[in-house]
């Protein structure tokens, strides 16, 4: 967890003292199952919720200290219960074993997380939906290999961008689901000393559903899944950083990053203005996607239960859940107040002298009789002309000027292939898929 | 692509033969839709099936020769086409651009290459399944740390794996859903020069859904999601294969993998039996898993595409389908054959002097009114005892003798706590979760 | 970083607070060496030094607030050393840029933390080489596969530990020397600005060498291979915790994790004693190898430089090296103490029934003249019995009373294959290779 | 291995053929030094040497054949050359295990093809040497975030190419000294049937060094050391691939990749001219760098060793080499053939209206007397209106109508600043640092 790359409602989840809340819920529930069950007195699990309202919050510190000599978290956290509750503590935990607590508290504080970052999504969706409306109509260059291909328009980048994230909310969703659950088990997952029914209250209290069949442990490919879902959404979030960087370069320029006043560029070089949030966020998802194969590696415990995963999801819970969450709100952000220029975007687009419109040539000559062989040789040869002149020349003006060409097309027909609006016919077809409204 | 980790049907989808053939009904039925539509004259389309099916099999030295001069692939399979069809060749491809066609037969593959994996995984799943009810009652040691636990069944281990591999099976059909779509939408994805109804007529046909707003290609987040979700899945193969091979090791041997007559064990040591099909799976697991970090690196492309990301998937697309089918097919085998020691299990689970009912005499003498950390005391000051020994003590003798112990629990009491079966009272609840039935 | 995976020393290197400092030294050298070449008053110079030993530690805090409005840290850095220092501190930073400071900083952070490493490897070498010696004679069973094989010792397997160690130090001091460079360069790493002689001062005076060439930035192939090299050390550190899990296994046990008053293994179970700090260190490796692949996709900055880098190393820089000097220094604390059980290891050893001696009978009887075909028949229907008998028969009795093999060997010299110390005979030249010493 | 990126010098080093003829080197060496001990007949060596030659190339049908039944490829193959030498070859393989044959073949391969990579990195080395020298003196802009900073020469980036490549050299070195060892040890590694002597006698024959310690297997975090470096240098291919690809944009336009007569962009768009080659580097980095996780996960075998390793290792080895070798092939005939624009470098350059000298003047007015953040403002005003004119007016006319400059400096001390040369003083000396000479 890097502070300057955190919010603190994400940062909440994880902090000793949440945890701690999660735990003693999850044992006091537990207790109230047991005592409807007829297995510890009613008496001791009222005690155990009133004594928790009386004492207020865990002392960290405390538990730390108890867990220094014991070098066993969860008899820590009980002990510290137990000196807060009195004798009645005694009844908590029984036939449980320390993973029904940390599972299933982990399983809180990612579902917790998930639906953080399902808001995060939404927010930046709105964004885009915002911004990809102003812009549906704005002309610009589309762009293959780096090379001007066939015009766009903004707006058409941005609705990409959205059914991008849209996907990603999806897949946020099953990530939710596939680590919601609660294990209540016992020691080795066969509920040798704990009703199954315990289980299936404790997991309707805490948002969660039982999982099938759990070995001391929640199984891990459960969580792989999880951190390989937010490794694909930083990747959708590194694409769209990259997206603005290309735009933002002094010979695009074509778009910005909103830049405040009293901001600095460079200590050396007054001029510059840099995409610095999106450099930033192309950085957080690698640190996002370095979660992913830890957990992956995570799944293959050893038996019922190895402690190699505990370590690593100390590491990657909070960091991966913390950056990705910090990321999609500063791509909100640049999203949000990103400065477009439809005057240089069209300025780029038509910098190229006409040659973006080459393809609609090729097919009118082919349409005309010409073989495909002949027709791209035909274009290619003005082309290549228009090119080496740095746009100086114009394709429209060459074609007319090929007796080869005009002998298969007329003048009128050639122009009409420069035609920017042709272009655009099917954007509200697009936009209507991606929003389901395209007005 | 490893020879000896490769079955053929797998291996076939990825062939030049098949890609060739996907490319050519692409073309075909995209022809098919424009003659429909009155773009082109329906005799084109249908000369162009007629003339496939009396040419028969793609000539692909031929198509590489063309490849090697012109250096773009799809070109010189539509010149190749173009070849044995005649004139009216040139009607294909019109207002289409190469990724249409590559993307598209991609998503072609990959979705056939899902479809292989989900049927291997059905095949695991019933092996599973009859092996988990053959074994439903059969009792082993539950490990945790690699240390004795509490008892288990090995029926319960199988169950886990098969709940396992019943998400896996559910993360492959989201897998297939994620890539299983087609883009034939031109050079940027504005449908420029083509009807998005062609789109929608070659989807059907090829058993795909529409991709909603494409950029000349297939957005990369949705093959990430597919490559994770492959990994997700070997990392359970991993998992179950490390689970034979402790079982296997010389001081456990619960189980172990078939050993056919004639099989060698090492060149040099022929006492050996060695789990070498499990090892081998803990290794091609880590290939598979290979595929998820190149296949997020793959998303951020820019702007509308850049072709990075085709070398790669030339990489992963087979290597990690045709490797994750060969491992779960193996995995199927190894499980089918596997050899179960079930007086070996019963053995291992007695050789620590009763240990492994050590909780449920914690639990006894709490619920007799002793407090937690004196009954833990208590149990722990005679198991370390038995440990000592190495299972020459027993913990139930120990315990009838230590005064502190049965001052609040009688002989019989104690002695119950020692009762095998106690452990199995929830097996059915389980085997109900996780195979709908127990019986 | 995650506290309880922490050491106080290397944490040091991280805080802010050390990140200042270096900062300051950098430009306070780079001053000094400005003035010794006249472009700026030796005054000055002296003035930023005498101001820093009045005013003491920096206010972190204050730097902060400026950086709040100003959005970067060294213009930041230099408001606050300038508020602290008075006119004299305009002179600071001329020609330089802030990758001149920020890269040179983390340099010095990166070869401070190499140190630290390097001295942690030594730690575990010197223990390793303790113990190895401790137990050069102690006879214990080799495995391949998991299964037995034929005997070695357990000094051997420490000597094996120290080896790879040995060269993981190698690595280190590779690792340190790839990164120990001083890059005082300017904007884009033309000097354009600042004289190449204030470079090498200062880097002198950090303890660095100049880079040959810098882009701003200096390159990041450099901290790629960094952080690739802790990650080969973390899979060291990885597979020596694995050996003592496995030793530690219940049916193996010949080494514990040493075991204290007063811990608990298991909240539920009190006869556990489990290898936590192995299964640990199995999962810092994971986390330290996660440093690794975002490291590489650092190399490829964008022109002269990109930002991008900058976000990763603020989490892998101290992530990776606090957690690989823990797990160093953990893997120290269980070797030195570990518990090592020579009477069960002797006692797995004898359990095959003499099984592992199968190799050297196999020798023998080639070279009394049988075919290797026949030999290894022989052996190998010999060995199954004793193997099907799980040790109860004796492998040297049934050789003794094959009449085949008898055909071959005399009953002296199969015995004599069986004895234990012949394996053990190059033990001293094995530990000369890599202690260099064999008593 | 991807055909199509497979250069045939490096697959021929991973063909069976290549590999049964290292085996067999491996065996009959082995053999030989047997001999001369007095272990087996002076005779039956020298029978190996002749019937080997007499018999030619190996059968690896045949081979194939024999595993197919032994389902052991070291048995195998010993079958084959007893088929094709007669009885002499029982005395093959005495002592031996099957790793110390395949591990120490894999040791040959991979050195050789380590020398290949080294003779690709020296081929390379030599293009960026003559084409850095041809444009050491070649302005053009550099670039930080993608925006103008200050001038360099396009020497430089070539240089900085370079100084990269010679680390990469020097790292590969170290690769090929990581894995260039022999194992010939015996089961567990502890010479019990097989004289040291041996293994130090095929290591000089195979251009090895004998492995200090094994154990069975040459340990992994040799290999895993290997892969890594190799992951690193593949990050410098990209590197280097992602700055043509930039500066092939149509708005950059600096550089281009070679385009043969002949080669279509685009089957849509016959204007196209792309950087495919180096796109497809940044892809092939990425699948190189997939073998380095995989490679570390390897480290970890249990005991004496496993062979998952092993799958891993016939994925890696020839794809990571294999991949490698091509890319850096790929690189080199991009640089040597790469088409370069110093009018369009200049033109950028220029296209800021000076904006680039805007540190220059910065340091002149503080060294005029003006506080830094003064300074800093009066440019930072100045440069705003020239970016908000996208280079329509001139930083230099601006300064020098703003009467609080020209309070501190006059006209000429102003236009003095804007002298392109002043960047380029310390060529030589960078020149000197990287090449060891400047002209």
């Amino acid at each position: 967890m890097i502070p300057r790359y955190s919010r603190p409602e994400m940062v909440a989840i994880w902090t000793p003292e949440s945890r701690f809340r999660i735990w003693f819920e999850i044992e006091a529930h537990a207790l109230d199952a047991m005592a409807a069950l007829g297995v510890v007195p009613v008496e001791a699990a009222q005690r155990v919720w009133e004594a928790d309202r009386a004492a207020g919050a865990f002392d960290v510190a405390r538990i730390d200290a108890i867990e220094a000599e014991t070098k066993h978290d969860v008899i820590a956290f009980l002990t510290h219960v137990s000196e807060r509750t009195g004798p009645e503590a005694r009844f908590l935990h029984q036939g449980m074993t320390s993973s029904d607590v940390l599972d299933t508290c982990l399983a809180v504080q990612l579902s917790r997380a998930a639906d953080l970052l399902i808001a995060d999504v939404d927010a930046l969706l709105a964004v885009l939906e915002r911004r990809a409306f102003e812009h549906k109509r704005t002309p610009t260059i589309g762009r293959s290999h780096g090379i001007h291909a066939e015009p766009v328009t903004f707006g058409l980048k941005l609705a990409q961008a959205h059914a991008e994230f849209q996907r990603g909310r999806a897949r946020l969703v099953t990530a939710r689901a596939e680590i919601a659950t609660c294990a209540i088990s016992g020691a080795v997952g066969t509920f040798a000393n704990i009703d199954p029914r315990v289980e299936a209250y404790v997991a309707e209290k805490m948002g969660l559903v039982p999982e099938p069949v759990s070995t001391q442990v929640i199984p891990r490919d459960r969580h792989a899944m999880f951190f390989a879902i937010l490794g694909v959404i930083a990747s959708s979030v590194e694409r769209l950083a990259i997206e603005v960087r290309h735009l933002q370069r002094t010979e695009v320029l074509e778009a910005e990053e909103y830049f405040s006043p009293g901001q600095k560029g460079s200590s050396a070089m007054p001029h510059k203005r840099n995409p610095v949030l999106t450099e930033n966020l192309t950085g957080l998802a690698r640190l996002v996607r370095a979660a992913v194969t830890p957990a992956m590696e995570n799944v293959a415990l050893w038996h019922e239960r190895d402690i190699s995963h505990s370590s690593v999801e100390r590491g990657i819970g909070p960091d991966a859940t913390i950056t990705l969450d910090f990321a999609l709100a500063r791509l909100t952000g640049v999203m949000d107040k990103l400065l477009v220029y439809p005057e240089r975007m069209r300025k780029n687009l038509d910098r190229m002298g006409g040659l973006v419109h080459s393809q609609r040539v090729l097919l009118a000559l082919t349409q005309a009789g010409v073989s495909r062989e002949d027709a791209y040789r035909l274009v290619q040869r003005n082309a290549m002309k228009v090119w080496e002149s740095d746009g100086a020349l114009s394709l429209l003006d060459l074609l007319k000027a090929d007796p080869e060409v005009t002998a298969a097309l007329g003048p009128a027909e050639i122009e009409e292939k420069f035609d920017l609006d042709y272009h655009f016919r099917q954007v509200d077809t697009i936009f209507d898929r991606v929003f389901g409204r395209h007005g």
